[in-house]
């Protein structure tokens, strides 16, 4: 797709579950040609080296300060860092290879829908995540932070306003204690109607080498969570073996450590124990 | 494949280029039978909630910092923060969907050497972004550290010595200005002869539904890094309309801003600007 129909797309994507500010501005800019007297589009020209004033930064410190899961937006910011090493990049090319560009066998509006609800997936998925970061730090804080008005708060000059701010304002209205925002009725039906697609969208781009780490981030986000069990037993038993950090178990309470081979030894105060280092 | 036949696997893995402590003693784990007298292996009773000492934590504060990517190293810390939500994970389980499991089509043999393909080049983009913070902190505040050096020092009773570290110590003691791990001719020619089953790895557990984080982030950042251009000339047009962030070109030096619609006035001395909040 050229520019002006890729402008057109985020124009009616606009009509849509995704209307906001940035899909508005996104179809302006597609459709903007180049003001400097070249032929084509301004954004064809743009440096792909995008800067920051440090608020995604300090929000992936703070989701890691505060325990909790942030990968769409770490994602996005490491985009930004890779971004910023043009001259690595352009060395790199002449390095590392891809695979062969596949010709792709899937419809083209196939693959467009998939893309909006990837894109829609995704962008509940980052919600909830910073969503859970605020809560995290009202808590830990005791700060009684309504996160149903702070979703409403993002709204006139606000350049994350969104159509997709009144449902989550709502949803986190209804439920002061709702978990996780995946979890609402509504962001859940959402979200299960549309994973298939979010997939296709995700292994379709690394299958051809086309890096989507925000939307390949949100997945992961989305498939640890919906999970009662993960391999995390596997960790907690290497930090059993390597540092004697104890792990609980699923059938007792308590607090254990195993004697893995014979270089272990008994720890005398299992229970007491706060471990070594990792 | 059973714990005992994944044991015999790891070690069969530590006499390959995978060889470390970490492999060494999952072989090690995951034969252990159970010690408080149930039927199988201790790891099936070990509670899937991952502790923490901080180093996760504020190596990946520290990345960001440092404006470096540390996108595997990101997933891992973020999968035991979601390792640790279990009560929230087992209510998910009930309402959040994934695919139906495929009749897995692919080979076994097969899908076992792209698995150790896929952990080796997750290992080597990983140690990448390791060297990469260290790097940065070192040119920041004139350490001068020597990168050979300290890929030699993780040895002895350091949990991730590793074959892997030999080879890394070399690539970096040869050239003291390598500017990834991943350039160097020897780690290349490895990734590029093993991108495919590190693809195939990835994207067969996103199509099924088991999230593979780690390996994934790694292989994004591989192919972000290993493209001249990447879609941050949209982002960049973006910052540049929302908040006058301006923006270089890619066909002549300066600082640019764009009137992209009847909004836009022209900012008095762009080449001053150092623009407003993202």
């Amino acid at each position: 797709m050229g520019n002006d129909e890729m402008s057109k797309l985020f124009a009616e994507w606009n009509k849509t579950e995704l209307e906001s500010y940035l899909i508005e501005i996104t179809s302006t800019i597609l459709a903007k040609k180049d003001d400097q007297g070249e032929e084509g589009h301004v954004v064809d020209y743009v440096l792909d080296k995008t800067g920051m004033k440090g608020t995604g930064r300090w929000t992936v410190q703070e989701a890691a300060e505060q325990s909790v899961a942030a990968p769409t937006i770490a994602a996005a910011l490491d985009a930004r860092y890779l971004s910023g090493r043009k001259n690595e990049r352009v060395a790199a090319e002449k390095i590392l290879e891809g695979p062969e560009m596949s010709q792709l066998s899937v419809d083209k509006k196939q693959i467009i829908e998939d893309l909006q609800a990837a894109l829609y997936c995704s962008k509940v998925s980052s919600y909830a995540q910073g969503l859970a970061i605020i809560k995290a730090a009202s808590d830990k804080n005791g700060w009684d932070v309504d996160l149903g008005l702070c979703a409403r708060m993002w709204r006139g000059g606000c350049i994350i306003r969104a159509q997709l701010l009144k449902g989550i304002a709502e949803a986190v209205g209804k439920d002061a204690n709702l978990a996780n925002l995946m979890v609402d009725s509504g962001f859940a039906a959402d979200l299960n109607s549309r994973q298939m697609a979010w997939r296709r969208v995700v292994t379709l781009g690394i299958a051809n080498g086309i890096a989507v780490p925000s939307t390949a981030a949100s997945l992961s986000y989305y498939d640890q969570y919906r999970r009662a069990n993960l391999p995390a037993n596997l960790i907690q038993s290497q930090r059993d073996f390597f540092g004697g950090h104890t792990y609980e178990r699923t059938d007792k309470p308590g607090v254990f450590h195993t004697l893995w081979d014979t270089s272990h030894k008994a720890l005398d105060d299992v229970a007491g124990r706060t471990a070594g280092e990792v």
